[in-house]
């Protein structure tokens, strides 16, 4: 298949495009550099040396064997160039990463919650407008996050998407319907993922696009057995403050002697996958497209959940790294948890890398190895949910 | 009370500036005049004769001795101007009309999708985070649409905006839940106010902003007891197959001797609420606030509900004009129940003019007054739904 891969420089989009390509599609990448840019904005790089776009593919090229090709386009505000890429390609699928994807960033300013809103928003509604403009079939793929249901399960598993419920008629009687799970976002950016979930519903309704959005996990994990074939094919690493997610900050503290900072008691509960995962369910998805006239196909792509204080005393007990409480810098509640249905996934034949497997591999061949890279003061975060809440570090993605 | 009026200049903003004026409150309009802008765009005229803001304000201060205020700021793109107005002029209360109010134009073409998206997303949010950002306790008023509902109600009255459902448990009971109603847009517009409802949430949650959200019915009538007191205070009336709303365009085709244009057989449910008592529920939300701590208030501004065919026999009854039945432009149900609860304004003491009351009124002081300066040629429609539909003349806001 030929698809373009937005957002294609950045942590899950890089091994995502090298993973396609492997397998046989023909891969565009679409990027703006605009996690880079972000990068230097903040004072940060990825512990792990990356090259750039056009050093990357050249690598590809010469170990992978193909070629990917690359178009430096922001989604968000180029619509005309982005149109004239889909007309000019004709691509079979599109698969969408080109989106801000940190929680801290997007609370970490007026400015950045501006930037969140527009670039999500604008960038996810102009492909789906292109693509009715276009008038090709394309099926799009979506990279959505489990954060949207909000994390109050309440003993009820969460479903794919869609959630049967009951209306109490004014005669008494219950009336089914199938409903989206009420979105319930935690953050700016959750937020524009719970409104990008309302558009692909309308395109879905009015033009027939075929979505799939994928709710997925906290994304763990560097490498790929693409990414891990030449080092200038390796993946970002990032542990800061407000990209880093928590197990790749409390590895790196592990890494570096520090104390695994945990939020409050670290009963806040989160699903995770790994990102060699992350590309094998993309690659599924896309493969295994809705049929004309589907309605949006949402599939939870999650492998394991784990409370985070259970998270820090496994890498404690592995690395023996001591464990610190710090103030809870979210708006959240101190424990939760969370009952996940991942069946779509698993009846295409997955079975996800678990966490107790790779995490000795991540801690000696990308924290160690890298740490001289680290710098040690862009650990902690310093963006807070409101004005009343203290400073800490924040614990995913 | 002091407050700034969003879209003071339109169709809606217009009246409820003057009638917060005279009832005592201090009025600052913020307007970027896009309103008119679309109309030179779309190459037609309000049917009544509209002056200039400055002139408009001048007759107020001659005939309602007030002064209003005007600034000419982009809500959507001039955050930090906004974030100063705030600081500086620290009102009580934001009422937003901001936002681009016109379903068929939001489906026009690529570009005005595009811009509904982002001049109504950005532009709420750009609102609520200027409210965090100055740090002030205001009240936002917000216009939302009954819309954001869909249109079928199967049997259950539609809510003012939260719903008890009821999920069924592993074990088989049930659990009861208040949830936001299930939204169900039907246009990019309607979209948007989806989205809305959304950030709505968000903010109030984190923040703690003070929001009322008000479901509005299609508004008719043009006059209220402010505007019609000097004709230089006038309020717009659109009969264009863009902003015009079905109610408007019946009369004008009533007044310049064409048949009513009925799409399909016009089962369409719809509500509506008459201008006078719109600018009077919007008093009556923004005296009202939600106490510190509330969550967003939402209420159902609407005073009654009809079918479209019914409504063009009504006119046809009280006009003569014959009726004929056109292909719909838009993608929808040909029938629908629509059965709304409005407690809300009901208990506040809240009496709507009915449609039976005063659409004599509009088609003598308005249609027939005014039908010199109508263009019949604007009055179809050319917004489509999906290329696929005929073009027709669509039949609300």
């Amino acid at each position: 298949m030929k698809v373009l891969v937005l957002g294609g420089d950045g942590f899950c989009g890089w091994p995502t495009s090298l993973y396609l390509s492997d397998k046989g599609h023909d891969v565009i990448i679409v990027d703006n550099m605009s996690r880079r840019k972000i990068d230097i904005e903040l004072g940060v790089e990825s512990l792990t040396p990356i090259r750039p776009m056009d050093e990357r593919l050249q690598a590809w090229q010469e170990v992978g064997g193909r070629s990917i090709g690359f178009v430096d386009l922001d989604v968000a505000t180029d619509f005309c160039e982005l149109c004239e890429l889909i007309s000019r390609e004709q691509p079979d699928a599109i698969v969408h990463f080109a989106e801000q994807r940190a929680a801290p960033y997007s609370m970490k300013s007026a400015r950045t919650k501006n930037y969140t809103i527009r670039n999500n928003l604008c960038g996810t509604h102009n492909v789906l407008n292109a693509i009715v403009e276009t008038g090709l079939d394309i099926h799009l793929v979506h990279l959505g996050t489990m954060g949207v249901y909000g994390y109050g399960t309440a003993g009820i598993p969460l479903p794919e998407g869609y959630q049967t419920v009951y209306f109490k008629k004014p005669d008494g009687s219950m009336q089914e319907r199938e409903i989206i799970y009420p979105p319930d976002p935690g953050s700016v950016y959750h937020l524009t993922k719970t409104q990008d979930a309302l558009m692909f519903q309308f395109y879905n309704k009015n033009d027939g696009v075929r979505i799939t959005d994928l709710h997925q996990g906290i994304v763990w994990g560097t490498q790929t057995d693409q990414t891990t074939r030449d080092e200038r094919l390796i993946n970002r690493f990032d542990y800061d403050g407000d990209y880093g997610t928590v197990l790749n900050r409390f590895l790196m503290q592990a890494a570096v002697g520090y104390p695994l900072t945990v939020h409050g008691a670290g009963g806040q509960t989160r699903a995770f996958i790994h990102i060699r995962d992350t590309v094998e369910c993309i690659r599924l998805a896309m493969e295994n497209p809705p049929a004309a006239g589907d309605r949006v196909h949402i599939l939870n792509q999650m492998a394991e959940s784990h409370r985070l204080r259970d998270l820090a005393a496994l890498i404690s007990r592995l690395t023996g790294a001591e464990i610190r409480h710090v103030p809870n810098p979210r708006k959240e509640d101190e424990d939760n948890e969370l009952i996940v249905k991942n069946e779509k996934f698993r009846s295409l034949g997955w079975e996800p890398v678990l966490l107790e497997e790779g995490l000795l591999d991540e801690i000696y061949n990308i924290a160690q190895k890298y740490s001289d890279r680290c710098d040690k003061n862009r650990i902690p975060c310093h963006s807070t949910w409101t004005r009343s809440h203290q400073p800490g570090i924040p614990e995913e993605q």
